[in-house]
């Protein structure tokens, strides 16, 4: 290990390298890490020296507030290396934004810019190697805080750890995505946490989807809890529908995360004269949309699974299934997102920001 | 370090003990924990070989998914020293049922008795010296269980750890307690997760906690998330309220946790013959009461605070302050039920538990 020092971040280098053992072509998502992580501690009210150092465990008290009251935030983010082998970013800065929002919402301290956005940058530098050309292929950046407070007292820790993680990605999803319409079981409340990405909103999908996976449904459409009669957004995706060719979604609220996948399709598919409706979608007008043929495609936005259409829904023990159409808008959008992510196509939005 | 093994646990002890460094008159709450700890680990589909050690930190991957998805969940419980040196539990068997409903719940394996009964028995007994003796001291357990599984996928783990921690305890609040209704934010979702003891549940309470804190209030008291109108239950405490001399209670449900302290006050109170309802109780109701002088008391219940008595509460920026009364029906509830733990009246119920 060799140890340098940028302006502000210390730099302890990795004396090995995993890099030739992975098989970049063959990844599950978020299983394989880089060489190294970058770490910066919160303490005494403030962010200590900020670290990149070799990616390694690292030692927790057991009774680590984390633990015990699920204090944690995380992003997903995606870098792209283009031909000329520069590296890029997508809209890093509402990731940053919308991190800093879950901090709040969860009662941690926010993050200075020059902690995260410097963080990321160096780290995508010096693990450059692990980003690999071409499209399909990404570098999934994983930004978290976790409570490091030790004590089982129900109180915001006064201790934080901030980490970013690298981890090579092809496709999130592989195969047919079908969804099952929530009718019991909720994500998020009103008032609650469902707009921030906590921790915590994960664990709580995984019983009601595996109950789905069990009925061969990949993935749960999250509905009002209230009332399960408005479409909202599914595990890790907000949902886009299109009924004729005007294309709805759910607006953004204290409920649902407000993606950014989901705002880019928006402002994509309006600039290719496509009708965008934001507004509540009812699961009955899917259900009429379906049975009278208007409806013609599901499709969920993320930046792990970019644009996932989905084949079928079911409701009430009821299959809908989509027809098979030409001149997808899911695909199109696809396309066109991952052209300007992979600097193969002109980024006219100004969304692309170089490392 | 000495290694003994009984018929399933092995114990590995401290060589040391930390018992002479602490203030037992003088202790923040789940602070301090005692020299050992219990451990069991969940992998490749079943529990592997229990152990007692030495509390110490141990070592964890940056991607372990307790970090990322909050899949995690604990118990809260007591034991108890009486004045022949027996040690004594309070209702186990409710806590650990609930241990394995929010395991359900949480998509987590369930803990086989023989893992969390014999531990915590088997635990209790090799740090008997930090158990003292006397009303007022307790020892607080603290049994929890965590994804370890690593890696950055929304998906349940395959990995889990689960721990007995010990931590020697007084009281929980101390002070007047003060409490805010909640007219915007909220704790549960319908078909979330409201009724399992998930560490998620949590910190989604702490800011708009931090944002009552900062008025004055000590607690919030939740109300139904889709209509507000319904007073469901504290951040760690299930609540009574005693109009005239009838004691209201809500009705348990998905959103509220099945608090053991709520289900035993309600035999108690009725072992005397207090008039109990068990149903949903109005805002509305409360705000009457209070204004025509009907409203006598509220009260949280809880493990950590065993009968708390609340001051006053608010509501729409209006403060409602209770009447001093004599013959409290939470400090008649506190001094049995605290008796009944330390062995100092009559368990008529069979609710204590030798270990
Ligand atoms: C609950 C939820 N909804 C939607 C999304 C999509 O958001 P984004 O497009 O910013 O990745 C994500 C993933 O980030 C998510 O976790
Ligand atoms: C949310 C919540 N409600 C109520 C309670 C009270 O439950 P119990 O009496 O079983 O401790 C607790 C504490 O355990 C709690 O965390």
């Amino acid at each position: 290990m060799s140890t340098t020092q940028t302006s502000k971040i210390e730099i302890i280098k990795s004396s090995t390298t995993k890099i030739n053992s992975v098989d970049f072509e063959n990844l599950n998502f978020g299983a394989v890490f880089t060489d190294h992580l970058f770490e910066c501690d919160f303490k005494n009210g403030k962010w200590q020296k900020p670290v990149i150092k070799p990616y390694a465990p690292f030692l927790i008290d057991p009774s680590t507030r984390v633990f015990h009251y699920g204090q944690a935030i995380f992003e997903g983010m995606k870098a792209y290396k283009d031909d000329n082998d520069d590296i890029w970013l997508f809209r890093p800065d509402e990731n940053y934004y919308r991190f800093n929002k879950s901090a709040v919402r969860m009662a941690m301290p926010e993050v200075p810019s020059a902690i995260f956005m410097e963080g990321l940058n160096e780290l995508l530098r010096l693990d450059e190697a692990w980003i690999k050309k071409g499209k399909g292929n990404t570098m999934y950046i994983r930004p978290f805080m976790i409570a490091t407070g030790t004590g089982v007292v129900a109180n915001p820790s006064d201790e934080y750890k901030f980490m970013i993680l690298l981890s090579p990605a092809k496709a999130y999803y592989s195969g047919e995505v079908k969804v099952l319409i929530a009718e019991h079981f909720s994500r998020a409340a009103n008032g609650g946490i469902g707009s921030a990405k906590a921790a915590g909103n994960y664990a709580a999908q995984f019983y009601p989807t595996n109950l789905a996976n069990k009925e061969g449904f990949q993935q749960v459409i999250w509905t009002d809890d209230a009332t399960h009669t408005k479409l909202e957004e599914a595990g890790t995706m907000n949902v886009f529908f299109r009924i004729n060719d005007t294309l709805l979604t759910a607006p953004v609220s204290e409920r649902i995360l407000d993606g950014v996948t989901r705002k880019t399709l928006i402002d994509l598919a309006k600039s290719k004269g496509i009708d965008v409706e934001v507004r509540p979608v009812l699961v009955q007008e899917l259900v009429e949309a379906s049975k009278n043929g208007t409806l013609k495609e599901i499709f969920g936005a993320g930046t792990a699974a970019v644009v996932n259409p989905i084949v079928g829904f079911s409701f009430r023990e009821v299959y809908y299934e989509l027809p098979k159409i030409e001149n997808s808008y899911a695909l199109q959008l696809k396309e066109h997102l991952t052209n300007i992510q992979h600097k193969l196509a002109d980024d006219t939005f100004g969304w692309t920001v170089k490392v």
